[in-house]
């Protein structure tokens, strides 16, 4: 099953388009789960455990993992493997590079990690996004308009007419692919969500910055259009509770977002 | 000891503006190393001993690491502790994301590896880069107009009458830092080079693409008017011979090359 079937599966059958965020630090984890022998992997294992049910997808940020060097990247595998095969795993990567080194990463995220989508960055062009892009079971969500500050700095300006997200947009959407296409655009930019679904209706967009970041809900929902859409919490599920009850209120936290983002066929 | 510093010493001690690339796959180094508890370091060890007479800096791009899961991090880990004290380590891991993700990106690199240096992008803007800049003793490396085909795609878009290449590099020289600061231009393009130096002068610049990608040497030391740069080779003296004699036949590659080169001061 390719990766866009396998979203729209999972997504009507659990009638959820939430993704949850998997950015895990041990900063932040309950402090009783540090004498395990993974905490991290502990740590994840039961937020798995306690908010599947409302998951249509998992989100990995590598760059918390990578932080704890081999350890870290021993955490990153076994999290990949605790989650139940019938769920999307996004590799939030943001990788991209020349086209050999592409590759690699390609291999690493698809062949070793077996992640069934990765975040990649646009501003090398085609031959670096060209590895990913001829995958034709996984899913290649490239940065389009993203939720932080810096989204102005170099996404909107404008050229011919048009601010350079768009360009990124439109011009992937022409290239030659296998793989499912999909865009991260922050849910800080309702507005030009509007705009973006008026020609990219079809591609999947993964829409971050939902609670920590301030996104608003309603009207991002809204300005999809009823598109294919993961929306993505992570802070506000992951680290919704402390101490012994963070399995408990990640469950609520998930629940309580599944259902505020609703699922309209 | 801050990274600009390191590389003007290392550069004046030896005379070489030399930077040699550790894009290391199981696919390309000799079989008879296959049998190794660990090939990629053994084979990494024996090219960094046979070539660090001639290197300014080594280059290790993430990408061919991570394609081997936790043993690729682990070699990752040790390729960089066998590199000696006084020679630059620039992680080529193009990275960058928002702000906290960023942070954790910057402890891996900086941190935990222990590079002098990383390559990011430049796509996410300054609160994506902020986590790498405030580091005064590193060097933050930003992909301007880079070596391959897709650098047309949207690095060369023409906004307010510039490319987006020097939207970046003059963007980014306004901004607060404490790191050094440099650029990633490819081999490919000499003219363009020639004009970036007239806006960055003092900016490091980091010059990918001769050899295997086909960037001539002497248009590009030209072009650059000497500025402070490091110019890479990676397949060139890496793969420049088979079997047992990998190691003089890298060796002769990386004498060729620094000579080639050239150093003036």
């Amino acid at each position: 099953m390719n990766a866009i079937n396998k979203m729209n599966a999972r997504q009507l059958a659990i009638s959820s388009r939430l993704c949850i965020g998997l950015d895990t630090e041990l900063s932040k984890i309950p402090q009783y789960l540090l004498s395990d022998e993974s905490p991290i992997v502990s740590f994840n294992q039961q937020i798995i455990e306690a908010t599947s049910e409302f998951a249509s997808a998992y989100k990995i940020n590598t760059a918390f993992y990578e932080q704890y060097g081999v350890k870290g990247w021993e955490a990153l595998t076994q999290t990949i493997e605790s989650i139940p095969n019938d769920i999307i795993t996004i590799a939030d990567a943001k990788r991209a590079d020349i086209g050999n080194t592409s590759s690699a990463y390609a291999r690493a995220v698809f062949d070793d990690l077996h992640c069934d989508a990765i975040t990649v960055n646009p501003y090398m062009g085609y031959d670096s996004l060209a590895p990913f892009l001829e995958r034709e079971d996984r899913m290649v969500i490239v940065l389009a308009l993203t939720s932080n500050p810096g989204s102005s700095d170099f996404q909107r300006l404008i050229s011919q007419g048009k601010p350079i997200y768009q360009h990124v947009i439109e011009t992937v959407l022409s290239w030659k692919r296998n793989a499912s296409l999909g865009f991260v655009i922050g849910a800080t930019h309702p507005g030009e969500l509007a705009l973006i679904r008026q020609y990219a209706h079809e591609s999947v967009l993964l829409i971050p910055g939902i609670g920590a970041q301030g996104g608003d809900i309603d009207a991002i929902m809204k300005a999809n259009a009823n598109g294919p859409v993961f929306i993505n919490v992570s802070r506000g599920i992951q680290y919704a509770g402390e101490g012994e009850l963070f399995g408990e209120k990640a469950y609520e936290a998930a629940k309580y977002y599944k259902e505020r983002i609703g699922y309209d066929t």
